[in-house]
């Protein structure tokens, strides 16, 4: 795959629309985040995707992981294993890790531009260092500190890797229902036994050691979601024997073949108790959140991996002439992007992708902010955005992330079905983002029967008083009248729910996904008001740039134009409430 | 896979909802076909769909089919042909076919529920049949009395089969681009050379012969589409001599890996002329519209098999408990039906799928009446709801279709990403129906540019006097006011295309996709709205299936409460035009 990361858009977004390279550095402890430090980490990044990742993602497809029965090992496809120590050894699992055991200390919106990038660039291989966060962040805010001291280094040097051990067969958004078992033994320690499954690099030849965090439930444990404990079980122990957490074999699965999704199986494996017992449920919430956000990075980068290449297909591609009459007679045909149609294929993923690439660097900017900010009201107001946004970036960007991948592959026609293009791998992979870290459907339901309701609705009416903040301020700002129409119209939604939901929680249940859209699509409103208006002031001031800032002007456009408009049937959708849903028995079906 | 033809769903539309055992029964030719006949052969298609072609479906994908570089022959998925064969003797490839060449005469429509069955059981396997239907299309309507008697038999008979060969490795879409050609030998046959890709059972193992149907240009041909002829080119000639017309290789394609997608080298295959010279294209759109209607049907088929697989599913999980508080307390979870967010998935495919039926057996009917009809007016109305209403069936039910599966597989969760159920499947074999037969886009232009302006706007006018007719004459049918509501939207779009699509043939490619979309919303209020009144009028009789009507008027009040809205969105999109779409250049995309 033939991948450039877009580090010009990523710059734009980070530099001149949210301004990272003034806040970031201003933030306690992010002092060397300068722009000078951000574009010299994302200019390595960049290549490392582009050189050393995205070669592997094809190979990587069609090898797949293989599962040795007899030894219960996995091997990775060819490569894999060398690219994962290059992408360690130059830093990455480091970079947003904390200082004090060997990480680099920088922002988490640095790690997310990366992120995107090796998720452009290679899925599968970005999974395994992808899930060692979780396991970091959940060690870093919840284990002892002999057991950070233990595990965070090699974890945060990549030496080993993490998994996240939630879902079994029978149970995977209700973790109430877990069987796996923790029993005590005599020196602290809990024999773990149960079986996981869905458990990403649950065994891999990457590493020498996972150290896997599974939740189990305790001999005393209340029933239902209050019992879960959380257990650190490393595969080697620290006397270097093998622990008996044994891969059981991998899923087969439809795409992101090069991620060893693995049922496990501890059998009276040893494992110590991180956090307090019952209590695993926080520390879940703790992986999960920074998962989610990740999530839907995966989302983005699949994306733009499609569109680049469906467009450069496109620029190559003749046929036909443009309705308004032949545009290059010398030419057989016409180049394809004369087609309105075509150039609604392609301007649908490009206004979705770079939108959703200002909301999702946003949200991580927040998250900085929550962690860092002087002021307890910067971190409390920061992190209320990010509890608010994050279910909408993990299931806009992903949903979307498909369908960009299916625009791509709609616009190569045949070509885009056959593997001799990158595109159809590409929608198989992106298509499992729209399920982990808690299905699309779930995230909605987090974000009307949680974010909304937190502290008596702190979150949306901070969101509201930004966009109207915006509004107000920038009334001459381009589409800032849309923006305006569309921000009533949530907040019109927003009513209905206050006055439905909160009595009848099936009536929030029953609009949280379109609730979830229309609340994404204002975000994303918001944020091409505001691109158009960075835009346009590069533009006055005499950019040379101009093909950079005119298309960030005609984009806006679009998204105005052909997609914002779908708020109007969300928004029928959502005044309809549950009646319709709720009728039919399940006889009936 | 578990599938279960929906017999009593495609009675209630063909019986109930079209009167198809009144009305086809009394046209010239189609006497037999009556209800005790069309329910017999129903009978029987569904046994052979469920017992013998959808046991193959997934075997046929995990093998695939085989190509040997040395003989140059394709071997299919173990037992396809033993399937084919049962098919072939049972009658169903003779079904619609004329009496004169061994054809059993019934009419289209039966053809298409069976299509619908074949399709939801084993859609590799379908094609294999479905396209020998395009090539006795063509036969009959353009092929010499001698073609007919040496081909027509055997390719009824299923004894052979046919192919159309129209794609070349440059140009899809853009036929008038294509190189093959045909040069005249001393016999009054042509020596045929050239490449063709993207083949449908150019080269298998399930018949003896193989009947190419190819576009090729005669040495005086003019440039351009209307430089191209239609050719017969057998791949076993009458002397029992092997034609050099040979497969190259087959394409590795996301899905439909049992169907054999054919790359094939004449190399001065001998050939005849079918029909006048350089007059193919007409012959090609014969085998076209007839496909493309398959092909619609090819979508609702997988998503039938997509909603049974994750109904199914759906019914025997539990996760979590309802948001009115347990409803099966004695059980550790509520089943997720009680989930509003998941019958939101179920019901969409349902109400699309039931929907989508009507409009297609609809469709289907309008054909054998514009074939059969005594009167001449007759006739013509029918042909044109059927020239009206073939891209919008191909487009809109093979889209619909790859979301009801996606659907399918996101209500299963991680389950239905995995390769032990049949979902992941379906998804990628419905992915290429929005794509062959022309691109969903391209249906889209046929639509706007071609079909609305036909004779005046004659057939979109027809379309507007039967919704008028049914909304005055029903009033209180449900949903009326919706119906009528939306018919005006659709009326109001079509006046924005004829003052700007006509003076600006851009504008009507910008709307166009759109615009097919809307029509075929409003298509499905109008059969919702009758369905209903059907079924409401069998609940007022005192009929004993409760169950099954009233699901239906349930199905509705989801299709207008949630479905439907979407006309908003898209009136919104088709009004603002071209402008949005044309200004950015290439170099800023």
């Amino acid at each position: 795959m033939n991948y450039q990361a877009p580090l010009r858009d990523m710059q734009f977004v980070l530099y001149e629309l949210l301004q990272g390279d003034q806040i970031l550095p201003a933030l306690p402890g992010y002092e060397d985040a300068t722009r000078e430090i951000m574009d010299a980490m994302l200019n390595e990044g960049a290549k490392l995707a582009e050189n050393v990742m995205a070669p592997l993602n094809e190979s990587g497809d069609r090898e797949g992981c293989q599962y040795d029965p007899d030894s219960k090992t996995v091997t990775t496809p060819s490569g894999f294993k060398e690219a994962y120590r290059q992408f360690a050894e130059n830093g990455w699992t480091a970079l947003s890790s904390p200082v004090e055991y060997g990480g680099q200390g920088l922002p988490h919106t640095l790690n997310t531009l990366a992120e995107e990038m090796v998720c452009s660039a290679n899925l599968s291989l970005g999974m395994y260092p992808g899930l060692t966060h979780g396991a970091i962040n959940a060690l870093t805010s919840y284990g002892s500190d002999e057991q950070k001291e233990a595990y965070l280094p090699k974890l945060i040097s990549g030496e080993w890797t993490g998994t996240m051990c939630l879902t079994e067969p029978h149970c995977g958004t209700d973790l109430g229902l877990i069987r796996t078992k923790a029993e005590p033994n005599t020196d602290g320690s809990y024999a773990i036994s149960g079986t996981k499954i869905w458990i990403t690099g649950g065994e891999h030849d990457l590493v020498d050691n996972i150290v896997h965090l599974v939740l189990a439930k305790l001999p005393d444990a209340p029933s239902g979601s209050k019992g879960i404990s959380l257990f650190l079980v490393p595969k080697i122990l620290q006397d270097g024997s093998r622990n008996p957490a044994f891969c059981g074999g991998l899923e087969h699965k439809m795409g992101i073949k090069g991620s060893a999704t693995c049922v496990m199986n501890f059998e009276q494996a040893q494992g110590w108790l991180i956090g307090e017992p019952h209590k695993g449920l926080q520390a879940m919430f703790v992986m999960m959140n920074s998962a989610r956000l990740m999530v839907g990075l995966q989302g983005l980068g699949v994306a733009e991996a499609a569109y680049q290449t469906s467009l450069q297909f496109a620029k190559e591609r003749r046929q036909s002439r443009s309705l308004a009459g032949p545009q290059e007679p010398d030419q057989a045909a016409d180049n394809i992007l004369v087609h309105p149609d075509v150039r609604r294929m392609v301007l649908r993923q490009k206004a979705t992708i770079e939108g959703s690439r200002a909301l999702a660097y946003f949200t991580a900017m927040q998250l900085d902010i929550a962690h860092k900010a002087e002021s307890v009201e910067e971190r409390e107001q920061a992190d209320d955005m990010v509890q608010l946004l994050t279910p909408v970036v993990k299931a806009y960007l992903t949903d979307e992330g498909f369908f960009c991948a299916n625009d791509g592959l709609q616009l190569m026609g045949g070509n885009g079905y056959t593997q001799d293009w990158p595109v159809e791998q590409l929608v198989r992979d992106a298509r499992i983002t729209r399920i982990y870290e808690g299905t699309n459907g779930i995230q909605a339901l987090d974000l009307v029967g949680r974010k909304l309701g937190m502290h008596g609705g702190r979150a949306i009416k901070r969101l509201f008083a930004m966009l109207d903040q915006y509004i107000q301020q920038n009334a001459d700002a381009p589409h800032v009248a849309a923006v305006k129409a569309s921000a009533a119209q949530l907040q019109k939604a927003t009513m209905w729910l206050m006055q439905n939901g909160m009595q009848d929680r099936e009536q929030a249940g029953a609009v949280a996904t379109p609730y979830l859209r229309l609340m994404a699509l204002i975000m994303l409103a918001y944020f091409w008001s505001r691109m158009a208006a960075t835009a346009q002031q590069a533009l006055n001031d005499g950019s040379t740039e101009t093909d950079f800032y005119q298309a960030k002007l005609f984009s806006a456009d679009f998204f105005f134009a052909k997609l914002l408009p779908q708020t109007h049937s969300l928004m029928a959708d959502i005044e309809s409430g549950k009646d319709s849903l709720m009728s039919m028995t399940a006889e009936m079906m």
